[in-house]
Parts: structure tokens; sequence; C-alpha cells
């Protein structure tokens, strides 16, 4: 690329998919990459432009000559245009879709008008319906006379006259049945359909719970508008995935590996900001038993052992209830149950934990009461780390937020206040 | 169920999906699920056991009388069978080989022969092929006298005389195709075959990345063996995922919500007792100095936030180079300069806070050295935290290690370490 060598960019990404091109692309700093993209323009087509990350898309669709851009969208299923035009502004927007034939730009325009996230945006609108009373040879001689078929499809879907999807077919049972079977004989017991505004999280749970391949979406009166297939629900079940490792963690969520410094920065600040004032908590905490650390300044040295493992058991306890909220495992039917599973798991542990440090402090301060002191703040801070990784969470999706969101802040908070107040509390009771 | 009433259960139960009931049966103490699969037993099937989860299915497989087991286990895929005996001990495994047939179970048998976790375990053997020289016409009437097809299948694989994948049909082609048509020139474009010895997370990565529906699984000499679709790969990309989420967290990957509360403090304690030692090395650190903090109390109050923020920080720049490395976004090809980024992003970030640190120590202690101290500090220990992020993972992948298997406590306890001593020691030296 730093060659300018337009042939030989070309000859050496031939045979490489387009995956892995819009990787390449993405992996590029951004000078290059507006380079590449001006070297390989020619040969841009759907596959690469529906692979490339949202976060750089813009940036390479500025620098796409119009009639490429045309040619590549006019190549994609209407979800993956959907995808790319969400993105874009205004200008950008309307050239993708005045590339697009008339009634494909109505696809698309219309599953724009439903809420991002929706199913409405994640279906295709290229669907291959059947008649409910047509028999399998009726079928394939449609599918044979037809041009306009979707690359991919995996049922022929019965609808009723009103468009109404009554049930559908597997491709491999229409292949393997006599042309005098009727279509209605061989349908799949496990038929479903999903309203276009479902969210696409549910979506993406209903595929992988009930192992489907694609169901059709109907309107609020049941009409049939589209088709959602497993690779985009896999898509979506990836970027639930890593919405919550990063939510978790406490990064935005638009993160990505090809950000520069200065976004990342900028990302990352507020938590980092918000976590200031709530270790400013802490400090007020501590602040609250100078006296005692002034009588006995080995107290600060320990202090921090009893919050630091506090919050490392809360944010294990948090890592399962954030998951199981997640994959539903963790639901109304069993929330009070693991709640009890975590106090006695954070008593169990804590007990443990108070053991060895007793054993410790003993040791090697030959002081049996601050071995106590230490035991029994640990186990405290244990419990209390142990509930506020599962309640919090839980009280965060009651309250109808994300609760992946925040969750790990106020735990971590919640454990170091305790810890300090808790083990400075004990030493200023029993040592002074 | 509490009522021991079985035929209200079944009807209850009647309309609900095979996945569900197996969540439903998850989620029941030990001692109620004892009862209900007693109470349901007689209307279990191969979707109910095929989705229990490994923690409990051992404990229903014994509960249930061989006959219904049987029954069950005759109706699955061979792959699903593969995946149940894989967790049984010695008599179990063999009482549920026994029930399937001559040819399922050599297949079974053969794929317990890979390795775990590879693509062997992971594929079916039940293969549609054809001929490479057959038209469409005798495709179809072949699928037509078949009655052993599985229950799903996307492709038909072109096989040559010694079985060597050749390229794949999909159905939808094989559907809208007149029957004169040679398979060989509707191919698809996009074929690939797996290696039998591949691991399951590079699998479902092919198919994530490269949008596969299903792909034939080749041994060591290239011939079929089997094949693998993508409702598989979206379980393996699931649980992959869980993996690094709970190993991020200290959690064994191995929790689940149905746990007790002993063997959840069981899988949590081996880190919390990590953490204990590299806790104390924090004490330590602290305890160097305390005769600065003999002379200043107040110290002890702040260190925390410089230390907290720290661990913040680091946690953020870990969960984004994890989850790069999961989706291989984070590459040798760019891991240079995502190390750059995260080196100027914490000195970014550094600096904001270190301008509040400051600005807020001299407003409440109207004293710059002090304000200054904690600015120093806040700046070193945020680059600290945002190399050691990315440049752990990428250490532990170069050991060929799992990056999210310890980091965090590397991390946190390294961003702890070095804002003590940073903080202390600037402290110490300005200060006093």
């Amino acid at each position: 690329v730093d060659a300018d060598d337009a042939q030989r960019v070309n000859a050496l990404l031939e045979p490489v998919h387009g995956a892995d091109i819009a990787d390449l692309i993405e992996q590029l700093t951004p000078q290059r990459r507006a380079r590449f993209v001006r070297l390989y323009s020619g040969e841009f087509d759907a596959e690469i432009l529906a692979e490339i990350d949202e976060s750089i898309r813009e940036q390479v669709i500025e620098q796409l000559p119009a009639e490429v851009l045309a040619e590549a969208v006019r190549d994609m299923d209407s979800d993956d245009v959907v995808d790319l035009v969400e993105d874009l502004e205004g200008p950008e927007r309307e050239v993708v879709l005045a590339a697009l034939d008339e009634s494909d730009r109505i696809a698309v325009e219309q599953s724009l008008n439903y809420p991002e996230h929706s199913a409405g945006r994640l279906m295709q609108s290229e669907v291959v319906t059947a008649p409910e009373h047509w028999t399998v040879g009726e079928t394939i001689d449609f599918l044979r006379a037809e041009d306009w078929l979707p690359d991919q499809f995996y049922h022929v879907v019965l609808v009723d006259p009103k468009r109404h999807p009554v049930g559908h077919v597997t491709l491999g049972r229409l292949l393997s049945s006599q042309r005098e079977t009727k279509l209605a004989d061989i349908t799949e017991d496990s038929f479903r359909t999903i309203g276009v505004l479902e969210d696409e999280g549910d979506v993406a749970y209903v595929f992988n719970q009930y192992h489907i391949i694609s169901t059709p979406v109907v309107d609020a009166d049941g009409r049939l508008v589209g088709v959602i297939t497993i690779d985009d629900a896999m898509n979506v079940l990836d970027e639930e995935h890593e919405e919550d490792v990063l939510r978790l963690a406490g990064v935005g969520e638009d993160s990505h590996v090809s950000d520069t410094a200065m976004q990342t920065a900028r990302q990352r600040l507020p938590w980092l900001v918000a976590n200031l004032f709530t270790a400013s908590l802490s400090a007020m905490v501590i602040s609250l038993f100078e006296n005692t650390i002034a009588a006995l300044v080995t107290l600060a040295a320990l202090m921090p052992i009893v919050a630091s493992t506090g919050g490392i058991a809360g944010t294990q306890s948090l890592a399962v209830a954030v998951r199981g909220l997640a994959t539903r495992d963790l639901n109304k039917g069993n929330a009070r149950r693991v709640v009890v599973r975590e106090l006695f798991a954070g008593l169990l542990n804590g007990l443990g934990l108070a053991a060895l440090l007793f054993a410790g402090g003993f040791v090697l301060f030959g002081d049996p009461l601050l071995g106590m002191v230490l035991a029994g703040a640990m186990m405290m801070n244990q419990i209390v780390a142990a509930l506020a990784g599962v309640l919090i969470p839980l009280l965060l999706r009651r309250l109808g937020l994300d609760p992946a969101l925040a969750s790990g802040t106020f735990v971590t908070t919640l454990t170091d206040v305790m810890g300090f107040f808790v083990f400075l509390g004990l030493a200023t009771w029993v040592l002074l």
C-alpha cells in the first residue's frame, strides 16, 4: 500500500475473503486506510462493505467512488443495506438509497422506520412464500421460474391469502418429499413468528434457545413483513456479549481496536472520573479513623487486604449474576434462591479467608486481637460483597436498566467503603 | 411437582418447548429436580435431554428409566449423542451407547476418539452427499428415496470417488435449478472444509467471520467424516464468551446458576486466596512507608484513590484487549499500534485526572505540594494501568495461555502496588 501499487494490492488480495479484507482495513492507520481504499476501490464489493465495522464505515464510504458504492449496494440483501445505511448521515444515506431499485429502496426505508435494535432492522424483506394449498411439485416449479431469490434461504413460508404466515417447510423436507405431497402436511412443528418490534437481544435469545435457523417476522396485524436468519442472530449475540464485557469493565460499548488514543481516552474518562468521586468516599471513611491509624500505623498497611479481597469476591458474584441475567438462567423464578446461595457462599469463603488471615496475623504480629479484627472484617466484607454482586444487577434490571451498566463501580465502591469501615471500626473498638 | 401430581405436570408442560423444560429442570432445587424427573419421565424426549446443562445432566440421566433414555437417545443426531456421552462415566455411558443402532454407535465412538473441544466432537456424522457428476434431477430423486436424512441439512456435499469433498450446493440452489443442471455448475464459491482436529473456538470464529451455515469436516487424508452446522457453532461462541466473562472475573468457568452454595464457594476460593497473597504485597509496600504515614495520617486516607482509579483503568484496558484477542481484532499485525495507543490514552486520562486531583487536593487541604503528589502519582499509575491491561494478556497469549485467565488479578495487583508505592514514595520525598 505504501508503494501505491494498485496492481500488486489487487493481485495479493484476489484470493482473500471479503470479511478478511474488511478486518485488514480496520487494522490500518487512518492515513493508510484512506490510501488503501483509493487503491483498491475498483474491487470493493458488497461483501467487504457489509463486514466493515461501523466505527470506520463512514470514513470508507466517503472515499469510495459513487458508482462503486452503488454497485456494491445493489448486490446486498436488504438487511445488510439497512445495517449500512442506519449509521450514515444525510447526504451519504441518500447516495446509497438512490442506488437501489425502487422496490428495494422501499423495503429499506420501511425497515429504517422500525426502532433501532428491533427485529424490523434485523430482518431482510426478501422472503420465499407459497400459498398454503400448494404441493411440493408446484413449489419447486415456482422456485425454478423465479430469478429474484435471496442468496441464502432455508424455509418456504406458507401464507394465507392475507399474508399471515401459517407454517414453514424446510428445504430439506421439500427436496425429499414426492411432488404430489401437500406443503401443509410437511410443515415444521417448531414454527414460530417474531414481532417486528421485538428487541434484537430477545430475537437472538430465541434463535439460540430453540436452535432456529430462520423465522418469519410479522407486523402488528400478524402479516408477514420479512425473515430473520441465524447468521444475523449470531451477530447480535456476539455484539451483546461485547457490550456486556465492556460495560462490566466500565468502557463505552462503542470502543474498538481501531480507535485512536484520543477516542479511547474520551470513552474511558467518564468512568474514571466517577471512580475518583466514589474513591473519595473511601477516603472520607478512612479519615474518620485517623486517630486510630495514628495510634497503630500497621492498620494502614493491612486495610487494603480486606477491601481488595472484598472487591474480588464482589466481581465474581457480579459476573455470574450479569451472565445469568443475559442468558436468562437467572430470573424471577430462582432469584431468591440464587441470592440465598450467594449469601452462604460468601459466608463460607469469608470463614475460610478469615481463618487464613487470623493465622497470618497471629504469626506475623504475635497479636491474637489484631488477627481477630482482620478475620472479623474479612468475614463481614465477604458477605457484603457476595450479596452486592447479585443484588445490584437484579435491582438495575428491576429498574429497567442494563445490569452490566455501572454495576462494577457500585460493587467495588461498596466493598471498599465497607472493607475500610468495618476493619478500622473493629480495630478502634477492640484494639484501642 | 410438590403435590406429586404427574398428570397435571404433563398437562401443563404439553405445549412447552423442550429447551424451556430443560431450563425449568435446571432451576429446581436438587430434591425437587429428582421428584420432577420421576414424575415426568414418561415424556422425556431427545430435545429435553440435549438441552440440559452438563452440570446436572448426570443426575437426571441416573434417574431416568433405561428404556426412556434409550428411546430419547435413538432420536438424537450423532453430535448431540456425543455431547451427552462425553460427560458420562463408565456404566451410564455404556447404557446410552448400547441403546444406539450399530452404525450410530460406531459414529459416536469414532467422534469420542477425537480430542475434547475439537471439530470432531462438534460434527454430526450424518452428511448428505452426491457424486460430483450428478444432475439436480438425480439428486432430488435420490433424496426422495432415502429415509435416513438428518432433521436439518443445508447443503448437498459433492464428493469424488474417494470421498474427498470437492464443493457443495445449497438446497435453495438445488430447488431453483432445472433438473438437467449439473451439480458441479451450481456449487458455492465460498466452499471451505474444516479439519477434524481444529479447535472448536477456531471453528466458531470461521462460521461467524464468513457467515457459513454448514461446512464439511475432513480427516487428515482430506476425506469427508462429518458436517458442522451453524447452531453448534453459535453454541460454542456462546460458551467461549461465558468462559471469558467468568475467567476475567476470576470465577471457575464451570460455574452455573444451579450450583449449590458449597460448589460456588469452592469455585471462587482459589482466586480469593491468591488475592490474599497479592494484597499482602500491597500491605508490604505500604508498611515500608509507615514512618511517612505516622507523620501525615491524611496520606492513609488518600492513598486508595490513586490505587483504585488505577485498578479501574487497568480493567478497562484489559477488557478491550481480551475481547480484541477473542475476536482476533487484536493480533500480531496491530499489537504494537494498540500498545502505543493505550500508552497515550493512559497519559491523556492521567493528565485529566491529575488536574482534577490537584485542584481537589489544593482546595480541600490548602496544600499545593500534597496536590502535586496526588497528581503525579495518579498520572504514573494511569500509564502503568493502561499498559499492563494490554501487555499482560498479550504476554499470556504469547505463552500459549488463555489471556482471560488470571489477567484481572495480575493487573489490579500491579496497579495497587504501583499506586501505593508511587504515591507514598513521592509523598516521602516531597512532603517530609
